[in-house]
């Protein structure tokens, strides 16, 4: 490994099986970074039971779903080290370290911190850990050491108050953590079948593990452009959910589906029918090497247990330096 | 051992050498309780680190000196297990996933943390690992499963937290830790050399390792009688320091001395160089035990190694059956 490499941490909620949504923001973004990073990846666990403490066991199914789409579709464990949060015991320790000196005034004008205390009104979630989340978050993060950190512009504050952290950190003890940079990322927005942003949580996303049938059956029944009620209408393609499925998975097609679209060349069904064709060829590569996994378990199993194992011994030398700064008992 | 012996988890923030006061205290207490019960007792270097994040060094010292005298005065590591907080790092990982589900309401409820806020001014503690300190705290009670703690009146409320804690997890996943009990314990409070309450910090505590001469020094300065200017008049031992001492260390001799100086028939000059001498021969056999410890540091650091280790045995199984009742990943 090239020793100039920078090191990149990138953390994600175990939400389950990954949708195109997903594919287009995070996932294509952790695969390009592999080549150029040495790159940390989480399941974040430990942060998913902050909002789902109350079915926990969920969660658990969730990682191993993601997981599998994450090296079927293009995560190479060769290059990049994934790893599961709650099996590294030392980010919890790190965790409890910065708390002590964590102003709980930080945390309380987190913009993001009241915002998701209003959104999720329906989930008991003020609780002490939730309001810790970005302790957890700096933990995570400097438990590798990283020196840059993927985020989009939503998450700016969240890496700033990580900085924050980590200079209180350096200048109470001495220099030990490098201040996380952002590598700010663009994660294009794409539309689910009712036209909402797409999420597992709507039930409007298209999974990249769906069936050929599956795929036909959500696209036949996707929302299209409203201002067409006709299909001898001319369409507007930039307004339209399907048009921006093509527009990301189908690109070598996309400008003369859009051209044939305004003119009314192209109708909806014909339209869909034909990106149903491409996504399943798209995806079918990607299937077939999940199917692999699936099966091939030992082999699997080995890939995940090498990444945490991999990851605790860095994070477990990063602990007794931090300790050491610190000056705990018996370090 | 017994297996009906219900067991103690009891902690003490590592403050440096023990004087007259924590041994009438605690240090009894924790010694009688380690044949009736099976005892746990923790040095909480973490919970220290939570107002002294600033100065973590001290910390570390103040442990070695309280072990020591710990066991010069009559802990017994046969009966006993004593173990380092943060040595335990299950206990970090109990205290994150505890964190999850403890409203912030019960914790910014909790009676002494607004009082302690407005005594430590001149400290900035307002910090996020303070704020979770009763957390912490039930996190060390339930790592070990304990069904008794010795509590003072004024702990009441904490112990009511961790009971809460521990209903509210037993609720969300299933049965698994007792509910702690308070085995509600009187301290005694003795006076120390200026008339306040005796405390490292006030800097007018008698030592358990003080030397003869410092013994002798801190008695004959020490505040008496206020009420009693001349030797000729009568002494009201009940509102006198000295008499404090001498009602706890110097029973034998108490009514005694109580009657002489009432009478006037007992000068304080006297009465302190006596109780010197009682002081001296009482603490010299645990002090010659001390100086063993001190010389023999292999023997001493192998006592605070199989402490540690057996605690972590138990605090591992523990936390691994609070993992698999939660439902965590590989558990």
């Amino acid at each position: 490994m090239d020793e100039k490499m920078k090191r990149v941490f990138s953390g994600m909620r175990p939400t389950g099986k990954l949708h195109l949504g997903h594919l287009a923001g995070a996932l294509t973004n952790w695969i390009n970074l592999q080549d150029k990073y040495e790159c940390f990846y989480e399941m974040a666990d430990l942060h998913a039971l902050t909002t789902d403490y109350q079915n926990p066991f969920g969660i658990r199914e969730n990682i191993t779903e993601m997981l599998l789409d994450f090296f079927a579709f293009g995560i190479n464990p060769k290059k990049a080290t994934v790893f599961v949060q709650s099996k590294i015991p030392e980010i919890s320790e790190l965790h409890l370290l910065l708390s002590m000196f964590t102003p709980l005034g930080w945390l309380e004008r987190c913009p993001t911190y009241k915002e998701q205390v209003a959104q999720l009104k329906n989930k008991e979630i003020t609780n002490y850990g939730f309001l810790g989340y970005p302790v957890l978050q700096t933990a995570d993060i400097i438990s590798v050491k990283a020196e840059k950190v993927p985020v989009g512009e939503d998450q700016v504050p969240h890496l700033e108050l990580a900085r924050e952290i980590v200079r209180r950190f350096n200048h109470l003890y001495g220099q030990l953590f490098p201040e996380p940079e952002a590598i700010l990322t663009a994660t294009p927005k794409l539309l689910g079948t009712d036209g909402r942003k797409m999420s597992k949580s709507y039930g409007n996303a298209i999974f990249l593990s769906d069936t050929p049938e599956d795929i036909g059956k959500k696209l036949a029944t996707m929302f299209t452009d409203p201002l067409r009620p006709f299909r001898k209408d001319p369409g507007h393609p930039d307004a339209c959910p399907v048009f921006g499925i093509n527009a990301l998975y189908n690109q070598a097609n996309s400008l003369s589906i859009k051209n044939d679209c305004l003119a009314a060349k192209l109708g909806c069904t014909e339209c869909k029918k034909n990106l149903t064709e491409v996504l399943v060829q798209y995806l079918s590569p990607y299937q077939k090497e999940r199917e692999k996994l699936v099966k091939d378990t030992a082999g699997f199993d080995r890939i995940i247990e090498q990444g945490n194992e991999k990851t605790r011994q860095l994070v477990s030398e990063v602990l007794s330096e931090a300790k050491r700064k610190m000056g705990l008992y018996g370090y």
